[in-house]
């Protein structure tokens, strides 16, 4: 029993043919014409396959196909459809239709199951639109307040509400998701980074999801005239943070664990000019690690070589935490099964950590989660340039339907 | 024989009565009615001593001592009477007064010179208004063309001739800077830095002044998710940029001479998301030194470090020079002669480098020019706490007042 390719390719071209942005990436902001042209078609499309489809809290579809024991726990399993501006066409979209076609397999081959199987679409994955991230999956959950992503505003001023219910759509269910009507929660997505194409791999089986801290480092020093002053007498803020910098890429490379990153994408320095030495700079650090410990060592051991750097240098140092975004658990029972049915299909999967967050970790709160990563070519992704081979969507597929199968048995 | 420092601040706090940002600083731009205001009373304070004052190129005001011997060539001092906006109060203006308090003195006691003595301001000195520093001083000696200066506009679209005319200010004299006309230029500036402060000195005595270059150095890498990329798959260019930038401060201090500087102070990194690799990095060095051979050493070895940097990292490079100002040589009998003056008044001196260009810069195309610096406090210029002890000025207005006389025999 396999998956349909070319039937998910379809879908994937029916949906991409509707964006704001045509010839230059896709844009399908929630709620959007182009947004109900998608959501409406996979309402049809669970129609087709008898799916009883229920409009629930902040806009999410639930598509079900009933169980032959209704009292059992859903599984479940779905992405998102909406994008970032002049994105890509299979973030979000692989995971909605992998699980759209794994269930039109289980209904056509007449797969028997005492679990329901439930279809999901998260609005406002990206943010992109109403600026928070995970904002329908947060909202079903009970992670944020209904009411915080109904007033949440697009550019215009519109409100997620206003928006909803301008695009005609009505919430049949507003009740938050219970916990024990759920069995488990598995999502496809693209990698959107670059270690399965360079390790030449189709699929990655997730076991664990990195927790994320950011901090704030503020390196105050002197401001002073970039000719007149010796060597000997700077306090050149940017020289003491560059050294920094340089550590907390070689604490995370070699002083933490396996799946430690740590990243400097930000820098400001004043007062900018290139004939003045520069009396402040400031950076963020963004650390991510499924180990919690190592979140904790890391910004330690940064702060203390960033305080002995300042004391040589005479700068002053400020160390801010911003962000702590705990790390989610994924039960080995999950990522061990996804591993078994790659390789029951002769496919070499990768235990990987997810760096990133997706609609998957705010289910987590209330069930055990399972993901499976497709490669993206150069790890490119949210731009025009993101791709995955349709071979790999479709292997993906492939091992969510025996998934599925085996959870809802 | 010495000046009146009273005096000396009695003109001061007369000009600097006149800003457009009382409270916040001295805002004093060419051609407005505050410039006008301190333009006219330099003229006056001219002519109370005799002296014969004419409007020369560009706006430059001369007051002319004249010697014993017509033909003889004059010796020069003064310097700018412009301010940047919300500047302090003594940068150009103590050059400016300490020049007109030793003439004062010659005038008043009687000294005999065969040699004229000219008593100059340079307008648009700082650049502040018009976009060109050193203005006048480059159009009077030939640096510039006249017209680039003349059709030079400030911000509000009015042209330098423009504002000098509606300034009712009218040219005597248009003709250039004579070499043969003049023996020398002296000007007192203060330091805008932090070394005589440091070092508890009144006065420092210039013995060379740096040249200087600018080169653009890009780094290019590959932008990637924070998040998803594991430390050994990245090619981060602001971790190599953060490298090349401690060696470039490591190769000034310890590789080249006891003057070379080097700053980093401009920095951009792309897209600069804190949780996005950064996938390019610009930055700009100065580089200063008076032995242009250090100069030209310096960027060749940054480049090379740089080279192996983005080697071993997958990065590319580019490495562009964007200016090159040749070093000024200043004459030792004119610096050991300033010493000198400055031990025969009992003043601990110290012969050093200036960082920044002067308006005596553009003079040193036609003539030998000494440069005698005052402490700035804290090193701070350019902003409202801009300080120099009264006595430091009279100390230096001394020595260039000796100076004069000697020089003008």
């Amino acid at each position: 029993m396999e998956c349909n390719g070319d039937r998910i390719k379809r879908d994937l071209d029916f949906v991409n043919a509707h964006t704001t942005t045509p010839g230059q990436g896709i844009t399908r902001l929630t709620w959007s014409p182009e947004y109900m042209a998608a959501y409406d078609y996979v309402i049809q499309e669970m129609k087709k396959i008898g799916a009883q489809v229920t409009i629930c809290r902040a806009g999410c579809i639930r598509g079900r196909l009933a169980g032959s024991d209704p009292d059992k726990p859903a599984v479940m399993s779905g992405s998102h459809i909406d994008t970032v501006i002049k994105g890509g066409q299979f973030d979000g979209t692989v995971g909605t239709f992998a699980a759209l076609e794994a269930a039109r397999i289980i209904v056509q081959e007449k797969v028997s199951h005492s679990h329901p199987i439930d279809i999901v679409v998260f609005p406002e994955e990206e943010g992109s639109r109403f600026g928070i991230g995970l904002g329908a999956s947060s909202a079903w959950t009970g992670g944020i307040e209904l009411e915080k992503l109904f007033t949440a505003q697009d550019p215009e001023g519109v409100s997620y509400r206003e928006a909803m219910e301008a695009a005609g759509v009505v919430v049949e269910d507003d009740s938050l998701l219970q916990s024990e009507k759920i069995k488990n929660m598995l999502e496809i997505h693209i990698e959107q980074s670059i270690v399965l194409d360079k390790e030449g791999l189709s699929i990655g089986v997730i076991e664990s999801i990195a927790g994320l801290r950011w901090f704030n480092m503020v390196i105050e020093g002197t401001a002073n005239h970039a000719g007149g002053t010796p060597m000997a007498y700077r306090n050149d803020a940017f020289q003491g943070a560059v050294r920094i910098i340089a550590e907390a890429e070689n604490l995370a490379t070699n002083k933490m664990g396996p799946h430690t990153v740590c990243t400097c994408g930000f820098v400001n320095i004043e007062p900018g000019s290139a004939n003045v030495i520069p009396g402040r700079a400031e950076m963020i650090f963004d650390m991510r690690d499924s180990d919690m410990d190592n979140l904790t060592r890391l910004p330690r051991q940064l702060e203390a070589f960033a305080g002995e750097v300042c004391r040589e240098r005479g700068l002053g140092l400020e160390m801010k935490e911003r962000i702590t975004v705990p790390a989610v658990a994924i039960k080995p029972y999950l990522s061990e099964m996804l591993l078994e049915k790659a390789k029951g299909r002769g496919i070499k999967a990768k235990g990987m950590m997810s760096g990133a967050l997706h609609d998957s970790c705010k289910l987590a709160d209330l069930t055990d989660i399972g993901m499976i990563f497709v490669p993206s070519v150069d790890g490119r992704s949210h731009c025009p340039e993101e791709w995955t081979e349709w071979e790999d969507i479709k292997l993906g597929a492939d091992i969510l339907l025996d998934a599925i199968i085996e959870l809802s048995k």
